[in-house]
């Protein structure tokens, strides 16, 4: 940049203009910060406080079978479609911090210690946002568990392997901790994936909190204001939540989609994480009619953050458009 | 929330489970934080480090003539198709914080301390959340200004009218430099909004900072990577950026759209601040063909935060498509 020979070409606009400052001996740049912000974020809903608190994302190559019922070339041609990058998939978490005036309560737990560690904070990071939330998991009241999947438990644990929300009463879906609980069902279960998804909640629930939960049904509150939904296939106990706060709800889905330019684009394909893909793909095209009819807000736990969106219909399929960022509360 | 009774209600898979804790005797819950996450977001661009720096928002009453050649009602029905709310309008202002590797430069500088205060913090957010991002106004080396709104220069000011950025070299566009400093111009201008801008950019470049400025021309560097565009019709001078390192780029464009959802989605809007709203439409549709054609982002500063997104046709119109959150840099 030559900013003299600029000035100099600047014409008559420059000689209103005052000399050039000596930048060469002002204070030196500071380094790039090379440290993205701490991703949490605010909502109401009514009177309800939601903070989104991030648990960050995981990023996978895409293999051939991510989608079990389309091609790659198909899926790299929605990540295109979507201006994202082809041939990997990012995964991002998203548990949230409720405060319903009465309760502090936690909704998933992301993937905890260890995966923070192994990912050197890619994941795992619930624990710090919380911190930088100002959030003490001391006063949480309740951990509520949409279902039994490691990136939604895990966070239950501290690194040592003690309750992470020491004060906390945990409440997990009755059918499925019922089903993950199950010698027979985990004598039944086929493939490293899913045992590895047996014994990490035996570790998790049986080992670390020695069993102190309670399942909750649905159709009921499992906090102020917050009622639990059945919707399984992605897990045989899997629950979504609907928030309200007088006329104000939000619909907090849980693992209904994944990555929504993939799977409320494209409702009918198959995730390999869904353990009944037929009954996942009829559950998330019900709810995602719901939500359109009834232009409900939706808090995606794998959307990307903040995750809180909109749904269209569009085509064949259903397009999210994030709620803009509130810069005040 | 009757637990007791829900409890009861579980059956085989609540007999499993260990007693219910005594939530009723654990620490009271938090109050309500009320209070958002400071609103700033790193990305990169190549080796460049990107920090979008969020001065926050105004909502203004949606009047008549908020775009001047569409009825209210039309504008209504595109903020509805939007899932935003009706009859107003919510303007969000994005300055940046560029770290190029050998200059801090900081592009626009938001609503500035008197807005700050008279909207209780709502806007002129920039100074408390480059504090909350680091960034030490001090080590910035150059201050690019895009065109003279208020809420693009009043930033330039302490509360007790000093340079804001005191090592700084003050980058202006010489087009717009010359119009705003004309006494002429001045003299032939309209209307009391016309009149107040007048006035307002003689208080900040005249009393303020002493025509202590450069100006720079269109075509030409104004940091390393950054070339300054001619990108006319918001205001005589207005110019935009794009900001490249290797092969990666992102077009900077200040003010060619206002709010997306409603000028990028209905590029033929003509919006009350536009002083040439034709000469902007066709700046408009020139700049968004060309950034949907290369597959560009683009960093919109009146954007929702963070304001960065890629841009596809839509009928007649343009879609904006937030770039993922990053919850790492």
């Amino acid at each position: 940049m030559d900013l003299t020979r600029r000035h100099a070409l600047a014409g008559a606009a420059a000689l209103t203009a005052a000399p050039l400052l000596p930048v060469e001996s002002a204070q030196a740049s500071a380094p790039a910060a090379n440290k993205q912000n701490a991703s949490f974020y605010r909502y109401k809903v009514g009177d309800i406080e939601v903070t989104v608190v991030s648990d960050g994302s995981t990023t996978l190559a895409l293999g051939d079978s991510f989608v079990l019922n389309a091609k790659k070339d198909e899926v790299n041609a929605a990540l295109e479609k979507a201006f994202l990058p082809r041939d990997k998939v990012t995964i991002n978490f998203g548990p949230l911090v409720i405060n319903t005036g009465g309760k502090l309560v936690v909704v998933d737990t992301g993937n905890g210690p260890a995966a923070f560690a192994a990912s050197k904070g890619g994941s795992g990071q619930f624990a710090s946002n919380m911190a930088a939330a100002g959030i003490d998991p001391k006063n949480v009241d309740i951990v509520v568990i949409s279902h039994f999947h490691g990136d939604h438990v895990n966070g239950l644990l501290t690194a040592d392997g003690q309750p992470a929300f020491p004060n906390a009463e945990v409440l997990v879906p009755s059918v499925e901790w019922k089903y993950w609980m199950d010698d027979g069902e985990m004598s039944r279960a086929s493939g490293d994936r899913m045992q590895g998804l047996f014994k990490n909640n035996r570790r998790v629930f049986e080992t670390g909190l020695k069993k102190k939960v309670t399942p909750y049904e649905w159709g009921k509150e499992v906090a102020p204001g917050m009622l639990a939904v059945e919707t399984i296939g992605h897990t045989p106990g899997h629950t979504s939540y609907v928030l309200s706060s007088g006329a104000d709800k939000v619909f907090i889905q849980s693992d209904v989609t994944n990555n929504p330019d993939l799977f409320a684009r494209n409702p009918g394909w198959h995730l390999m994480f869904d353990q009944d893909p037929a009954q996942a793909e009829t559950t998330r095209r019900k709810i995602y009619d719901m939500i359109v009819a009834d232009r409900m807000r939706v808090q995606g736990f794998h959307y990307p953050f903040p995750g809180l969106a909109h749904i269209e219909k569009d085509g064949t399929g259903y397009r999210w458009i994030p709620a803009p960022w509130n810069p005040v509360i």
